[in-house]
């Protein structure tokens, strides 16, 4: 079901009151949703859903990892952000139905104030009378809204997670590493990466989305440089001589449901194409930071991959090199179904065995031994997490996504927001310039045109770059390069513009942590501030 | 007199023979010179090239800090290069005479290589008997070729400048920096500003050009880092408890011969908004490494303007917190002056009690004292090399070139060749998209209309990036990238491109030093080696 297509109260509405996780009814929505929502895809026993959450022996039970807790708390959230957007159009249609009505610009405010939680553009609403509401723009200022609200969410939600952030990063310093660079691919499915399928908090790791996880061997280098930079020259995140490690986890995914069509894109939907393609860049990387400096300058690696259906994962076991390959890995789907009926402590055990057999393993997935204890204990949390998640979209979303194919509300374009951690938001396309990123905002625009344009709604797009209020002139440069880039776009689909069906949001953002996103209008770009 | 329209020899083989630099008539052409070329400007007492080289009453005495051996060497190498380019024409204009006579092509590549040492295009000479030749390409190939030639003769050069080229560091490292990093403006006619300018050997220090001087403050302080990555993870080029600093040194510029129209096109030839605009800069600089990192970064700062028309300099003294001043600066024209009857010692002398003078002025000038001592020895370094470089300008261009504005022979496009430091050879476009350079791009575009296309000839432009070998994947990424600024550049321009107006080459260089240029064709670039 499409956000964009209800009337009335959104998905995850259904799921509230009495089901809610954690009280004892707890199990009860499962059933019902599995039936109403992916009833497509049941009951057959080769059923991927059915393999997933264990099938119909287990019956209702919580798999003993999952974190009840955690996964409350991120349904509270995900069905938060998502009713906010689901609730526009059915506040749209209600305005559009009064526009011709005396005291029209009066009650369409009163409506999204209570509805929306804010007001629509004045002058919008007061030119109605002249030939009819501009909707295209008003959803367009809707969408933004609405992203705006959910980033303030996150942000909030973000400084209460300070201690956990904490924790989570001395746990990532026991098992030897200094700095998690994540590279996933910038697909709108992998946007929960690493709130949800991983469930690592914010700021604890680095996330940075390519098309098609290709990420850029050079800025990465670039990163890798400055990260080891303060270490020596500031002793953070640890000494030079601390024993710890760079890790590069570059991020795959394919469609277990249709894996021909719903797969990465950047890779023609061929599963095996983008683990490769990811891999080789992971070994470019590590080499090129071999090649380029001495002193036995080195990084780990680490692939993995997610079913973005399902948000299962594999996780690509590195041998004592820090070599992977494609055969050799532990699925979590399987851990899933394996370990769901041991107590806490043998599920525990069942998780780290599998890793060890994986790096055991002979044929083609051989490898030279084992990776360092840091790696496999590594290997073991993020799989641990990942039960959570497998058991979340288990008990919210019927163990499969309805919508496993894109299904996004607005594109960012640009550095991307740390703010969007949810699944299927947004559409991300990573540029510095249309002239280099054109390729992917095709890409986008052609879902868009799929999503959107088809059904007359118009393309929201979000600009948005980080400046750094530490540095004299950097965020007017930042203001500018957004209006260059607004621009651009603009100019590329003129045609969609000229229409009203694309509508470029401009948003500016410190580079200090915590900082909130700035929105901006066309006359403060102008004006310099 | 424009090398676009000569017909014989240059103007620098007619002072080549018996009037070279160094001989007992080495002051001979001067008079001669300054007569015929800079008649317009002669014969006054306030005439600006009267008072540079320091007018009548000296006659014909070089300055006795003027470095004679190294002037002919220069000069032998400028004339070279010049001379290369000033052939292309008239041997282009043999070769249309005889375009229709029998064994055409076979004379046409004798004439080519006899005068141009290099071969034609033979497809474009054996298509020649359907219409025409098609002399713009073959322009454009001639313009490309010698500019090859020219930068494997500058790289064989630098070779054997090693030795002085260490000595410098030394001297620089003595002076307390461990870096010198330029930032001069990217107009034509300050490329000799390294080699000839302040005569510092290549290779000694940094060169990046910006439009107006207008250097980018955030991806300097990714340089900076850089460097001080190195000196803390590998104590290259120093320790970093070695008590050594970067130096930042701007570099914007003025013409004295005609102020209001042949200075800096990017601030409205107005050298004190020129000078403003670089201290600017340079305050940002410093401030945005002070406010980034702790335990007291900083980096010390210098502004140096050049008079295109002369060579001289002004150098601002910076004071003892490193502040500047627009009105606090030596002039190196002045100081030749003073200097010009004085002996050796005392001329030195001199220099140093010019600087101490300026350190010491008072009113608008003012500032909190005397810079380091290093500070102090380099500007006298700097001020006194350039004192050479009045005298070269003096004995070989009667003291104020005769080309004072725009008058490069092609456009390079990208990171800029270190191998092009020769005066008004080159108009350089920094850019890595031309979405971000079309302003610079659309200025040079301009120039060439008027030095080329109204004479029927097309613009040259060389699009140039540096690849880095130990990265894998680099050097593919680098082809894909000129091709792609390549295609954006003949589709702005592309009318001028259907004309056959505007000629695009693309060359790659590796980063590591003393690499070759290596240039590209589009076949070369689609197979991806």
């Amino acid at each position: 079901m499409s956000l964009r297509n209800r009337t009335s109260h959104g998905r995850g509405a259904q799921r509230a009151g009495p089901y809610g996780l954690g009280t004892r009814h707890a199990a009860m929505p499962y059933r019902h949703a599995a039936t109403t929502q992916a009833a497509t895809v049941a009951a057959s026993p080769s059923d991927p859903t059915w393999d997933v959450a264990g099938g119909s022996e287990r019956g209702n039970a919580l798999h003993p990892l999952a974190n009840v807790e955690e996964n409350r708390r991120l349904f509270d959230y995900e069905r938060s952000v998502k009713d906010k957007f689901a609730a526009i159009i059915p506040v749209l249609k209600e305005i559009a139905a009064i526009q011709h009505e005396p005291g029209f610009v009066e009650q369409a405010q009163n409506v999204a104030s209570a509805r929306l939680g804010f007001a629509l553009p004045a002058n919008i609403l007061e030119d109605a009378w002249v030939e009819q509401l501009d909707m295209r723009t008003l959803y367009a200022h809707c969408v933004f809204h609405a992203f705006h609200w959910a980033a303030e969410r996150f942000c909030d939600e973000q400084a209460r997670q300070q201690v956990t952030m904490e924790q989570t990063l001395c746990s990532l310093f026991d098992c030897g590493f200094h700095e998690v660079d994540f590279s996933p691919c910038a697909d709108g499915r992998l946007m929960g990466l690493v709130t949800f399928v991983l469930r690592l908090p914010y700021g604890a790791v680095r996330r940075k989305s390519y098309a098609g996880a290709m990420f850029d061997v050079e800025a990465n280098v670039r990163h890798w440089m400055r990260t080891e930079f303060y270490r020596h020259r500031e002793g953070k995140p640890s000494l030079p001589d601390a024993g710890t490690r760079y890790l590069k986890i570059a991020v795959y995914h394919w469609s277990s449901s249709d894996p021909a069509h719903e797969g990465c894109a950047a890779h023609g939907s061929n599963e095996r194409d983008a683990a490769e393609a990811a891999l080789n860049r992971l070994v470019a990387f590590r080499q090129a930071i071999e090649n380029s400096f001495c002193c036995g300058a080195s990084v780990d690696t680490l692939l993995i991959g997610v079913d973005t259906d399902t948000d299962s994962i594999k996780v690509h076991v590195p041998d004592a090199d820090g070599a992977m390959s494609l055969f050799r890995y532990v699925d979590s789907a399987e851990l899933y179904r394996q370990s769901a009926g041991l107590d806490v402590g043998n599920a525990h055990l069942y998780v780290h065995r599998a890793i060890q057999e994986a790096a055991r393993a002979e044929g083609w997935a051989q490898g030279n031994g084992a990776p360092h204890e840091g790696m496999l204990r590594l290997m073991a949390s993020l799989l641990i997490n990942n039960l959570s998640q497998i058991e979340y979209v288990r008990q919210n979303h019927g163990g499969r996504y309805s919508d496993i194919g894109h299904n996004e509300l607005f594109i960012s374009v640009g550095e991307g927001f740390e703010e969007v951690q949810i699944r299927n938001l947004t559409y991300y396309a990573a540029m510095y310039t249309v002239e280099e990123g054109a390729a992917d905002l095709d890409i986008g625009i052609k879902i868009f045109t799929k999503l959107n344009v088809t059904h007359g709604l118009p393309i929201p797009i979000i600009v948005h770059y980080r400046y750094d209020s530490r540095v004299p002139g950097s965020k007017q440069r930042i203001m500018a390069q957004c209006q260059r880039v607004k621009v651009a776009i603009e100019a590329r689909y003129s045609e969609l513009k000229q229409r009203g069906l694309l509508v470029c949001a401009m948003a500016v953002q410190d580079k200090m942590p915590g900082s909130r996103i700035e929105m901006l209008n066309d006359e403060a770009v102008d004006n310099g501030h």
